[in-house]
This record gives C-alpha cells, sequence and structure tokens, in this order.
C-alpha cells in the first residue's frame, strides 16, 4: 500500500482569483529543508514566477515550500507582475514561519492581467493557520483550471535502507481543456539524497515524460515542474541500485501523471501512442513523432474513430525528417496499413472499428533501419476542445 | 469588363468518384500548345499524379490540357497509382484527340485507395464529346470536395500590345473543411510569352500568394498550382514594363485565389491577416507568423471572438525565432495591446468586442527594429473544422 511521503504538509484555500468560487491557492510545506529541482517552460515570455523559481534553484537546490495559484497566469505581466510574485512568497514566507527565499512559486491562468494583491494579503495568513490541515488530493484539485479532473500519483519504493514515498500532483493540459497556462506539476519525496543525485534523476524522468506529451503544441508561459526530497523518511539513496530504484519509481510516477494530462477528458477523448522506430536520429524520430502528434487532420480523425491513416503518412511526410519514403511503415492499432509506398489492403474500417472505438490508440511508424527511437503521447482534437478555448476567459 | 482567356476549352462529367452524384471530373483544353508551369507539394509522399506533371515539366515546359478528378487523391498508392495515372493520361488524351504527354493530370480526395479505372474508361469519351460546352465555372465547381464555395477570379491587364486575360480556378481548404487532399489551382492566360519568363512570374507569385496561407498547417500529398499561357491573344509580352504589369496581375489574382482558401466557409469563419515585422531574417519572420497562425489556441481564440492576446505572444514566444523578448509588440485590430514584455492596458474587451466580430482579424507583430517581414493569411479552429475532419470519409 502507498503513502504519503513524510515531513510535508498541506493548506488549500479559496482567495478569489477565479470567477467560481472553489479553492485556488495551495501551500505545501517540508518540515526540514528538501533538496528541490524544478523545470520550466522554454518559451520566450516565461511567466513572473518561472522567472523568480529559476533564480532560486540555480543559487542554491534546495526549497521549503512550494504556493501555486489558479486564475492567473501572471505572465506578460512586465516588472509588476516580477514585484507581485516576490511579495506573494514574503506574504507565503511570513504566514508560515519559513523564509521568503524557500518560497517556490507557481501560478496557471489568464495571461496578461496583474496580480489582485489584495487577495494576496488576505489569504495568505489562512493558508498559515490552515497548514496540516489538507491532504495532497486537496493541493491537486485547488490547482486545477479547467481540468476534467484532479491529478494525482502515488508510489513507494524499497531502497537498501529501508521505504520511502512519492507523491505527484499535476494540473492541466487534458484533451478537453488544454488552456493556456498550462502544465504544472509538483513531485514530493521523503528520501534523503544529495542535491546532485536528484536533479540528474530529476532531469531524466521528466525528459521522458512530461516532455513526451502533446495535446496542442502549444507550449505555455508557465510550464513548470517541481521536486521536492526532504529525507524525512531518514532512508537514504545509498548506492547506486538505490539511485537506479529511485530513477524507476520517479520515471513511474512521472509518467503515470503525464498520461493524465493527455487523457483528462471523458467522452469521445483518445491517448495516442506515438512510438518511432528505425530513424537515422533521435532528432528524426522526434520531429516525425511530434508532426504526426500535433496534425489536426489525424487528432480529428482519431475524434471521429476514422481508420483514415492516409493522414498519419501525409503528416510524416511533411515532417521533413530524414528518411527514405519507401521505407515507412505504419501500423494502426497493430495492424500494419502502409508499407513501402502504398496500403497493404484496399480497407481497414471493418478491421479496425472495433479498436479505434477504444481509449487508447497505438501508432506505430517505421523509419527504417536506424537505430533511434521516440515515443509521444497525444490527445485527439474534438468539440469540447473547441468549446473550451473558444470562450476560456469568458 | 473582365472575360475568359481566349483558345480555351472546358468540359465537366460525373464519373462516379464520390458517393454523391456530382461533377466529379473536369478537364480544359488549350487550342494550340500553351507554356506551362506547375509547382507542387513538398511532403515527402507525393501523389502519383504530382510525380507525373513534375516530370512531364522537367522534360517540356508546355501543355495542351489539364485533367482534374475530385473524390480519390491517387496518394500513397505505390506503382499501381502511377500506372493508373499515365493510364488516365491515355484516355483523356485519345478523348481530346492530344498527345498524352500534353496533359497534366492532377486528383484530390481520399488518400490511399486505388483509382476506379472502369470510371475513367467511362468517363474519358464524355469529357471528349462536351469539349467547349462547360465553363470555368463549372470547372471550378467539380474540382470541389468539401468547399463550401467554388473559387475562380477574373483579371485583364493591358500590355504594350493589347490585352491579355487571366482566369484562376482553385479548390480547397478552406475554415469549414480544409479536408487532406487538398490545395488544386490552375491560371490560365492568353498572353504570348517566351516559357523562361512565364515560369519565373509564376514562381514569384505563387511564393506570395498559395505560399502565405494556411489553414491547419497539414500540407498534402497533391498540392499543384498549374499556370498555362497559350498565346492566343495574339498579344507579346514583349518589354520589361509588359513583364511587370503580367507579374501585378498575376500576383494578384492568384492572392484574391489563395484568400478564398483561406476565407471558405461561411458563419464563424474569420481570416486572420498576420503581419510580422521588425525581425532580423526573413526565416525568423516567418517562424513568428506560422506559429501564430497554426496555434490551435490562437485559432480557436479567434473563432470565439476573445480578445485573449496572451495566446499570441504565447505562440510568439514558442517560435525560437530570434528576437528579444522586450523589443515585441503586439497589435490585434489595429489595438496595440503588449509592448515591453507587458500589457498595454487592463482590458481590451469592449475596445475589441466590434472588431473582433468581423471577418478580417489583423495581427500585427514587430519584433523590433530588423529588415525582415512576412505576411500570412490564417483561419481559424470552429466546430465545422471537427464536423467536417470527424467524418470526412464517410
Amino acid at each position: 500500500m502507498t503513502q504519503c511521503p513524510q515531513g510535508y504538509r498541506f493548506a488549500v484555500a479559496s482567495a478569489g482569483f477565479r470567477k467560481a468560487t472553489r479553492n485556488d491557492v495551495a501551500l505545501l510545506v517540508s518540515d526540514t529543508p528538501a533538496v528541490a529541482s524544478g523545470t520550466f517552460t522554454q518559451n520566450a515570455f516565461p511567466a513572473a514566477p518561472v522567472l523568480v523559481a529559476k533564480q532560486m534553484l540555480a543559487e542554491r537546490p534546495e526549497a521549503r515550500a512550494v504556493v501555486i495559484n489558479s486564475g492567473q497566469a501572471n505572465a506578460c505581466t512586465g516588472d509588476e507582475g516580477l514585484q507581485n510574485c516576490l511579495a506573494t512568497r514574503e506574504l507565503i514566507a511570513a504566514a508560515a514561519g519559513i523564509r521568503a527565499a524557500d518560497v517556490l512559486p507557481a501560478s496557471t491562468g489568464v495571461i496578461g492581467t496583474q496580480m489582485n494583491m489584495d487577495l494576496w494579503k488576505a489569504v495568505a495568513p489562512v493558508l498559515g493557520e490552515r497548514l496540516g490541515s489538507a491532504t495532497p488530493e486537496d493541493f491537486a484539485k485547488a490547482i486545477m483550471t479547467t481540468d476534467a479532473f484532479h491529478k494525482i500519483e502515488y508510489r513507494n519504493v524499497r531502497l537498501s535502507g529501508g521505504e520511502v514515498r512519492f507523491v505527484a500532483m499535476a494540473k492541466g493540459a487534458g484533451m478537453i481543456c488544454p488552456t493556456m497556462a498550462t502544465m504544472l506539476s509538483v513531485v514530493l519525496c521523503d528520501v534523503a539524497i544529495k542535491a546532485a543525485d536528484w536533479q540528474r534523476l530529476f532531469r531524466d524522468a521528466v525528459e521522458v515524460t512530461f516532455n513526451r506529451v502533446t495535446v496542442d503544441g502549444d507550449t505555455s508561459t508557465n510550464d513548470t515542474v517541481y521536486g521536492l526530497a526532504n529525507g524525512a523518511s531518514g532512508v537514504r539513496a545509498a548506492t547506486s541500485a538505490d539511485l537506479a530504484a529511485l530513477a524507476e519509481a520517479l520515471t513511474d510516477v512521472l509518467g503515470r501523471i503525464a498520461y493524465k494530462l493527455v487523457q483528462d477528458g471523458e467522452g469521445g477523448s483518445k491517448v495516442a501512442h506515438i512510438e518511432v522506430t528505425g530513424a537515422k536520429t533521435r532528432a528524426d524520430a522526434e520531429k516525425v513523432a511530434r508532426t504526426v502528434g500535433h496534425s489536426q487532420l489525424v487528432k480529428t480523425a482519431l475524434y471521429g474513430r476514422d481508420a483514415n491513416w492516409g493522414r498519419i503518412v501525409a503528416a510524416i511526410g511533411r515532417s521533413y525528417a530524414d528518411f527514405d519514403p519507401m521505407d515507412v511503415c505504419v501500423s494502426l492499432c497493430g495492424v500494419r496499413v502502409f508499407c513501402k509506398g502504398q496500403p497493404t489492403a484496399d480497407d481497414f474500417d471493418a478491421e479496425l472499428a472495433g479498436p479505434l472505438a477504444e481509449r487508447d490508440i497505438p501508432i506505430q511508424i517505421s523509419l527504417g533501419n536506424g537505430p533511434a527511437a521516440y515515443t509521444l503521447l497525444a490527445s485527439d482534437l474534438g468539440h469540447e476542445y473547441v468549446d473550451c478555448n473558444a470562450s476560456y476567459r469568458s
């Protein structure tokens, strides 16, 4: 059975950042300083909390707290936005009895409006009083924007010195509502680990999980993943076998959370598992996977359960990756549909009708005999996406 | 008043390539050999007619006829598809009394199914008999797939020796139904012109018209533009002033047709005019314009008439073009909304409500003081797109 990592307390509250009244700010505090890592958006217009957190972690890979609000992204807000973010950190630190330099901030919501600092001043003491009263589930719910469900995953792993625990929370970017200010996640662990080891494990796990999902290709201004390890279990990652076990568990828990980002959305939503193999380089494989995963025509065909595999081939063809078109083979739901420049049969509709009604749709693309591969999870594109994004702010 | 270029005859018929009974094959024949140019898709899986036509025009820049069918794309069909395309050319040539080597083919429709050659055998003689009975309008209608309206533009231009005429027909890629096998266009002129001059004018005009529109970024396997000039007006493009006048007219008529590709679709559809200026290089300007024009979030905001300019800035930020974020200014419908890293006002909703209800939406992006610029026309993304593309084949 899984448990929450030891030594972390949680609090949530409703500050009023959103129109609907519900919890929209979440705080977690580690009882002791935790080793901390972060990965952030590569957008050229990073949000104020991204700028603040990047500098914090560059100076010192350690933190005590993470505070996240939904409803306002604090992105494209200039120097005023930066000062507001720093002031927020001070308010939270005072309320939690820790130092401002130990508080990692994150925001999600509408881009381009300034934070309402009166709301922050009112809510910070409330969060401080409530510390320890909330669960990780409450935290995961409070950071939602238009998510259809909250996203949380647990995992235990046994090291040489005993058992340690992970919990990961995330918001964002489901099929139904891949809103702008998008993907935030926090993963907590109670292992005792050197900062350099934790950073390496964390970076590697993010690369093969969060960096391998796409909903609409719209990289946000606020994307952030934080990873904290506070040592409260008393178990040290001492051996290389320990590090390998931790890496496996961390990748597993982040992979499950990343899947949920794509899966978010009930009804017609799909998760395409795009697996490109036989590429000359990893860059070629990635180019093909992303072109197929971002194709509006492939996405709408998935939504419509249409065995229109020609759209997959056409997307491969406009990826401008390096391959010989005559070497390309494509399988859809395990059925080889295209090879050596032509279809393998006249009609796949009957054979694929059942598999295409499932949530998970495997798309396997072999580019030839090269050594490189890439896997990407991608959502479909349906009416719920249009509904949500045509009127997100209203 | 405008007239059809002289010396061209048209025919249309219903072969049965489509489920619905309507004209689905169109033929035009020039009375004399015409100077001919073509531009084609850069997709790595070009359709059979693209392969055939490219080779024809590489051997000799001259043609007598263009035959286009809708309903079947003859793409991803391998050697059988290639042989079918060549056989089609023979059937049409025999029916029209010309040489197969003078017939330019094009196809549009579903990818990955083989042509029904019995239908071609039956329809070819019908087209031959009907030559001269149809109008350019009939031609433009017969090549439609899921277009909401047919696309045709006329233009006259006076040269030193007299007047010459253009007509351009196109199908495809409107907002409502940017289906896969997509953009086909033919422009006819009755000027007498050297092949090299015509090819240069044609290539330049396509570059600033058809190559500057986007609906969904899904470059098709069949995109083709043909340009024929048969000299039937008896007017020769003799001077450099004549060539300049022809270039202006050709760019104008192709620009109007290209606009219609984006505009296709009634109701909520939009045409975003994305103008990027001040870039260091043209490649940077193009990267920014295309990232904004392809952003699902920008497109759904346009559809929803939402002044959510933060999505435009976020898209610029993920274009990874070379610019200083602090130099970027964005105007939406003529209103400057973002400059020097922050919004220029708190709220633009009231000011932009009217302009965002219009069909044409100007988006001006200044990246700094660089010399390079790029303009792109882009459609929005709404329910009609999903409806059409989730069930295109059925």
